[in-house]
């Protein structure tokens, strides 16, 4: 089996290395690995943010996992090449359409959470993510003389891109605890209202055993911050998806722990997708270098390439109770408030590996 | 001085008619008022959720104070005819295009909020929404056959309706901290680079007062639960004011107390501007009728309206200085934890305004 490995710009390349120690370990080195470039190191070296040698190298490979892009060298919006050009193309190119965000607080780490004890209480939710349509793909363009332009964003979705995502959140929510929330804004845009009637179509046709509610976007970004264990897992569209899971990141307390994984369509072998993994966090230019980030993010979505890709469930858990452990043990690197080195951190998480 | 008064479904005919006296109280009887039909209370008396009558009722007042519209009676979003669509048309009719949303927690609610005291220490930030212009009010449909469906939004915005928000936020910013941050989502969305462009422009050249800061609408969503403290005034388009500001609104502890202004074009009447006044909460249809709501919301939205369309700076501030001494004082409804009905909550207040 083989991994591709993104390491990206700023601290990427450090949790990348560290993961990979943790996913020799736990696969007693099965696996074989392949390196890349993407983002800001790939517009230094090649002039774009996802050169094709990266698009064939994940092409390759059963799964990918990624560090993070991004920097201030490259940090105008405005600019024609942009390092985050290189994940979106990347997401794009290998159809990976389902973005998995799961959010549950470590209580080790409870104290560093903005919300109260009583209300993180109980917080295990995932938000399921389309993560190639909608507005970040449509038709964009702007128009007419300098100080009087007009700008636009199409926003498309079709009724096959919603089925396929809806099944993902039905799925995920069926072996957790069956209960899905579709978020939408049905009461003022066209795609949320296709997107309610497919997401209703679908669920009672295949997932009976799932219960499935509607929330509105704005209504979901007051609950995950006033009740967030009422969910179990939100799906919704890209522009949405992007809001809500960070905006349910923070709630954890630090996003230097949280995983990603971003999956495409079943491949055949078992139950398992192609798939990238990525922490949450960004490429922390001002960490880079140092050896002080926090690898947890890039080891637990290291976790996730081995369950939705590799199809290795066990480990995947070994690697998740490690985690858990090292942490209620008071490993902690300087983002927690500690003093363990990226190294030291891993090898606390690598020590718990039975 | 003219105000017509839209109490619409739920609770709002009950808050509005506390808050008609307050207004009443504080300009000692000056204002006339009428009264018309929004919402589902429109829709079941004439068939449409903003009958022409009530368009005309708002265009000759100076200014419109709104109680809420919704309810479980017309509550299928894909239904043809539905009480939101009032609030739609209203802003578009009138053209109010900024919707100011101020969010600064009363220290006597502190306890009500989700968030520790220590983030919600120093929180006073005001969100300017662009409210009629983006993906609600852009070319919608949905075309194919029936299970091969294609569903589009069209979001857009012109310099113009740019320049003209971005100079309301600028100028809040100015009578406040002299902070504005623009968010839009600049690395993925045309619209928002021509929003970036328009904002650099228009603050350098007409408020070299204020400081600007762009940031992108997903680390917004962080901020504001990691650290809201850090936010005077918030600039953004439509669809991400409508999240942010709910997002924002929770941290208060409870979006009953909060009001909310949806402004004009000035009217050359002194600094003031049409204006719609509503609270932020919505027609809570399982306490309508037992005379429980709570009415600050309305009243604060009063003050907001006394202020912006009238002109009233004085006025404005008795009643929000009234409304924090009652809250101080213990003056509770249920929402609060305490007893109190909807007109002794106004009466409490009430008995402060000098
Ligand atoms: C970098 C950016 C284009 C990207 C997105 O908006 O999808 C990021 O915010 C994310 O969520 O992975
Ligand atoms: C009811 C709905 C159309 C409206 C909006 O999205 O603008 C509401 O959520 C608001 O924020 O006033």
């Amino acid at each position: 089996m083989r991994v591709a490995l993104l390491p990206g710009d700023g601290i990427g390349p450090e949790v990348v290395a560290e993961a990979r120690r943790v996913l020799d370990a736990v696969t007693g080195g099965a696996l074989a690995f392949d390196e890349a470039l993407i983002g800001g190191a790939a517009i230094d070296a090649t002039g774009t943010a996802l050169p094709d040698d990266t698009t064939d190298a994940c092409r390759r490979a059963d799964a990918v996992l990624l560090g993070a892009v991004g920097g201030p060298k490259w940090d105008d919006p405005l600019s024609p090449v942009r390092p985050e050009q290189g994940l979106l193309a990347i997401r794009r190119a290998l159809g990976l359409f389902a973005n998995l965000r799961p959010v549950a607080p470590f209580p080790a780490l409870a104290d560093a959470s903005p919300l109260k004890p009583e209300r993180l209480a109980g917080v295990d939710l995932l938000v399921v993510r389309e993560l190639t349509g909608g507005i970040y793909f449509g038709v964009k363009g702007t128009y007419g003389q300098p100080g009087r332009e007009r700008a636009r964003d199409v926003c498309s979705y079709t009724t096959e891109e919603i089925e396929r995502i809806v099944r993902v959140g039905a799925e995920m929510a069926r072996a957790r605890r069956g209960r899905l929330t579709s978020v939408d804004k049905a009461n003022v845009l066209e795609t949320s209202r296709l997107w309610r009637r497919v997401a209703t179509r679908v669920v009672a046709a295949e997932f009976p055993d799932v219960s499935l509610e509607h929330v509105l976007v704005d209504a979901c970004a007051m609950h995950l911050v006033t009740n967030p264990a009422r969910f179990d897992v939100i799906v919704t569209e890209n522009m949405f998806g992007d809001i809500l899971t960070d905006e349910a990141a923070v709630l954890a307390g630090s996003i230097g722990v949280l995983p990603s994984a971003s999956l495409g369509a079943p491949n055949g072998v078992g139950q398992t997708r192609m798939g990238l993994y990525e922490p949450i966090h960004g490429s922390a230019p001002d960490l880079a270098g140092r050896g002080v980030a926090n690898p947890v993010g890039t080891i637990l979505s290291a976790a996730l390439l081995l369950r939705h890709s590799l199809g290795l469930e066990r480990e995947a858990r070994l690697v998740e109770r490690a985690v858990a452990e090292a942490l209620a043990d008071g490993a902690r690197t300087a983002d927690l408030g500690g003093s363990l080195s990226t190294r030291e951190m891993t090898d606390a998480v690598m020590g718990r590996l039975e």
